[in-house]
């Protein structure tokens, strides 16, 4: 995940795109992208969107849009100063406490 | 991020959320903690968004919103069957060859 | 709908709230207001969804998201100078000749 | 208002899209129509926002991503049985005593 995010980097720093990427604007546009998958599925029945893969043009929509949602979520984190794989494990350490898994009665 | 995708799927199975988790709901979530990622900032200057880390309620409050995303993407993306790291790298090659870099003129 | 924007306008205004209400920002607060209605209905059924309002709490908190979905849709509109029902109008009249309705064969 | 919303309904009726219309997939389309909205915005700075207009073009499409908001929050709002203006009047009233005015000292 590092590598990719040295490429994003050099790719916005090759195009002199720095300028416009503020922590403000990443997060517009990663808002922007998820939408875009949500996009997908909007009309989709919960049983069709279980198949949205088995048609190849929509499968590569879907691959498309996930791409753009990690690449706005990778140049964002950079930005900031967040490691989003250490931010998440502490997050899911959080919820563990927060949703503790209910046993069997008498357990 | 194999391991996180793993422990999200564990942490899922174990409170009995997969019949929630289809991947219209997921792209649903996706979407809605990338929104609550962008309200941070929707009232910041460009400057002030830069200096969002500065305040340690915020920072904490940014950290978390990226697990939120990061969370909801890889549980996305393993419902679908799309490999995140292969997707975004297919794009970033695809994009090389869209957006050419311009070298001065008679480079 | 021009009553309520006056309202909008001298309520912002009586707090020094303008400067913050760039056509950027308000584009970005509607978008902030549109997924926490999604959010209200991001696990339910297609089914569950037709009986969101029969929680009074529930639908409540519907109603106060439109509320809030409108009122930056009033103040976007007003800041950029577009006349949203005209704008609809307009729209409608374009997608009537865009998506014809098919007579039954013969008609 | 209420004209446009019954033109809306008898638009999606002619065409058999009632179906597809549930609370769920409305409120998904109306989230993914002000990320539309938004998507003009994302890279311009705050003074640009400002000038958005200027350009005929850029004009035509915010106009038109304002009335796709519109005409699924009143679709929306048509199947919930939500009278929007009245929910954001009240909405309005509350804001008033949640946010007083703060006068001057000694006032």
């Amino acid at each position: 995940m590092g590598a990719l995010q040295r490429r994003l980097a050099d790719f916005a720093a090759a195009r002199h795109w720095q300028p416009f990427h503020t922590p403000k604007n990443l997060a517009s546009a990663l808002s922007v992208e998820a939408s875009e998958l949500l996009e997908i599925f909007q009309w989709l029945t919960p049983e069709e969107s279980e198949r949205v893969m088995a048609d190849p043009g929509t499968a590569h929509r879907v691959a498309d849009e996930v791409a753009d949602v990690l690449a706005y979520l990778l140049q964002f984190s950079a930005a900031v100063g967040v490691d989003p794989l250490a931010a998440l494990a502490a997050k899911i350490e959080r919820n563990e406490e927060r949703f503790p898994v209910r046993g069997p009665a008498g357990a």
